[in-house]
């Protein structure tokens, strides 16, 4: 999840002059098993004409898969897709809304995401960047985005990030990675289909996963909770618990990994990440590490902050039979370690959510270094 | 909750032309202790102009109390107080709408409903009827609404009906006691401010959270249950037992119901009640039982169908001191035990939820009979 501030903030959820955070929600949601053959019914009323189309982003994993022959092509719609790869980044966001701006005179009537974390976050980046002027680094941080952006769906393939229902499409940019937090993020409309997940990779399937887990323990950890937040992240919780420790069907497991993605996504509207991401977030920087693995990567070393998530996380390791690499920053710059820390440490308010307000009291950048030394 | 069908429905949750629901969610929703004094800052910007009201529809109780002096009214705004003693009607919204068309030349800004259940149905079903021509009662149905209503805030003043969060706008009317269903119908906006749940008295408070988990323990067990309203279903059901059955302080309690009821809400989005609410049904039409304390006085005498959820039933009721009145079928006429029977009866998609696609074979009128003749 984003390195976010998504509630008008201070460690109650309260501030005299802005009160509580309005949290937009997505207004629409189809949830089930080949559920994405709606998708067709669901853009019609949405195509303004035929030079306005509909402008699909697909993670490039399904090129060559069964799932191309069901979008539901129309007009001048055009596919267009995409590498997972690496982390999405602004350029990347300024580099697609110049194709379509090139190819079509029209506005397009949608954009489709449809992939992971970072086909969601992209599509939602698009959406918005194709009406608001400039480059989207511009909009990494809060509240900077100043018209709705195009009507935009998202279709999760990989469970766990929680970007289907956030308020933030999180990028790379040239200074910073940072989520484009706006009211006009979230998506007009999601598809939940758990059949779409059922040919990711094991490990991917694990570290995503791990990601919806970490976040639970971080925010229902935190200080800033209040009981919704706390009610969305108890069920994503419990829902991991089920799905990574359980004894569920294939079909159940699918289904359920959903449901915890789109709770665990809830929960950050009035509560927030921890030191995991903070640290997390330092490692991607520096390494470029994904952010899935990367999560996974730092939390494990966490045991004085989250003793009884750190040992629920090594029994679904063990469980899963999944083994991290290790070794990765041993050969790191003393330059690029005090990046990598002062980075994390840059992060205040994941710091003051897990720590409290004195947390700069209780952490500092020689603790950071001995954890990052183990990664 | 209404006798629904908010899924388009068969078993599994599917049919081949119409597929599953594409729900709706309430758009904005603030959570917190003291979130009502946000309310005037978030309806600026819906004020079309000087002359297009806001109408506050308030429940009656809170006439003589502090929170008047904190509706934010300008302008020509109008605080319009009911009684939610009885079941809300459709010529009561009828009424409403033809006060607010007499006194005003232009449209409202806004309708804000302030109350339970009953508040909360008559402020959607108000809102849609200024837009939408003839009586309420002709649409009492499924996605009969064919235009969207007047922006529409609600803000619950007691926790359990899931009225805020709900695609449906109950109301009796001259032949039924049925909702106005449709995608039009949810609120835009929803404020969740669990000390606005501070006086309410203690048997509507039971009685209220009781429409909650009563409503859970059916959808729970219901055959048309899946995943996403699975885990809406548990969360709710989880903070009931917390509620009712914890050791919470006062202010926890409120904060958990308010948040059970919300995920209670959501949770029908593919489910349905079931044994409890179609028997609640035929008592409420015949004896006007209003809808919390009917379901109460049925649901207890549900053993054969909900046996873990009755047994909690009565620890609820025991630790609370609650105790329900006896004897109200008792000199029923022939004639209105006929009609409560036929009542619950017609109420299909209740009973092939509970008792699967052959239902009528295992349920019928005698049985009915011996359960109305307990209550």
């Amino acid at each position: 999840m984003d390195v976010k501030k998504n509630i008008a903030v201070s460690n109650t959820n309260r501030t005299k002059s802005i009160g509580y955070k309005n949290f937009p929600m997505v207004p629409r949601v189809v949830f089930g098993k080949g559920s994405f053959d709606q998708l067709g019914d669901i853009l019609l009323p949405k195509r303004r004409n035929a030079e306005a189309p509909v402008i699909f982003l697909i993670d490039e994993v399904f090129e060559r898969g069964d799932l191309i022959a069901r979008v539901p092509l129309m007009f001048n719609d055009k596919i267009i897709f995409v590498s997972a790869e690496e982390e999405p980044k602004t350029q990347q966001v300024d580099a697609l809304v110049d194709l379509i701006r090139e190819e079509y005179s029209e506005l397009p009537s949608g954009i489709v995401g449809i992939g992971g974390g970072t086909l969601l976050d992209l599509s939602k980046a698009v959406a918005l960047m194709l009406t608001n002027k400039g480059s989207a680094h511009q909009y990494q941080g809060w509240d900077l985005i100043e018209k709705p952006g195009v009507y935009h769906v998202g279709i999760p393939t990989i469970s766990g990030t929680g970007a289907e229902v956030s308020r933030t499409a999180v990028l790379l940019g040239p200074n910073r990675k940072l989520g484009i937090n706006s009211d006009f993020t979230p998506f007009d409309q999601v598809i939940l289909d758990p059949d779409l997940t059922k040919g990711v990779p094991k490990d991917q399937w694990f570290y995503t996963g791990m990601d919806c887990f970490i976040h639970c323990v971080e925010s229902l950890n935190g200080t800033y909770l209040n009981a919704f937040s706390q009610s969305y992240g108890e069920k994503a919780f419990d829902l991991c618990k089920e799905v990574f420790l359980g004894d569920l069907t294939e079909e159940e497991s699918r289904d359920k990994l959903m449901m915890a993605s789109w709770h665990g996504g809830m929960s950050i509207a009035y509560s927030q990440v921890g030191v995991a991401h903070a640290l997390s977030y330092g490692l991607s920087y520096v390494l470029g590490v994904k952010h899935g693995i990367g999560n996974c990567l730092v939390f494990r070393h966490l045991e004085e902050y989250y003793p009884a998530g750190v040992e629920m996380f090594n029994s679904m390791m063990n469980k899963h039979r999944i083994s991290l690499p290790t070794g990765l920053c041993k050969s790191l710059s003393e330059t690029e370690m005090d990046t990598m820390i002062s980075v994390s440490l840059s992060m205040k308010p994941l710091w003051e959510n897990a720590l409290g307000k004195d947390w700069n009291s209780k952490v500092g950048p020689e603790h950071l270094r001995r954890i990052f030394q183990q990664i």
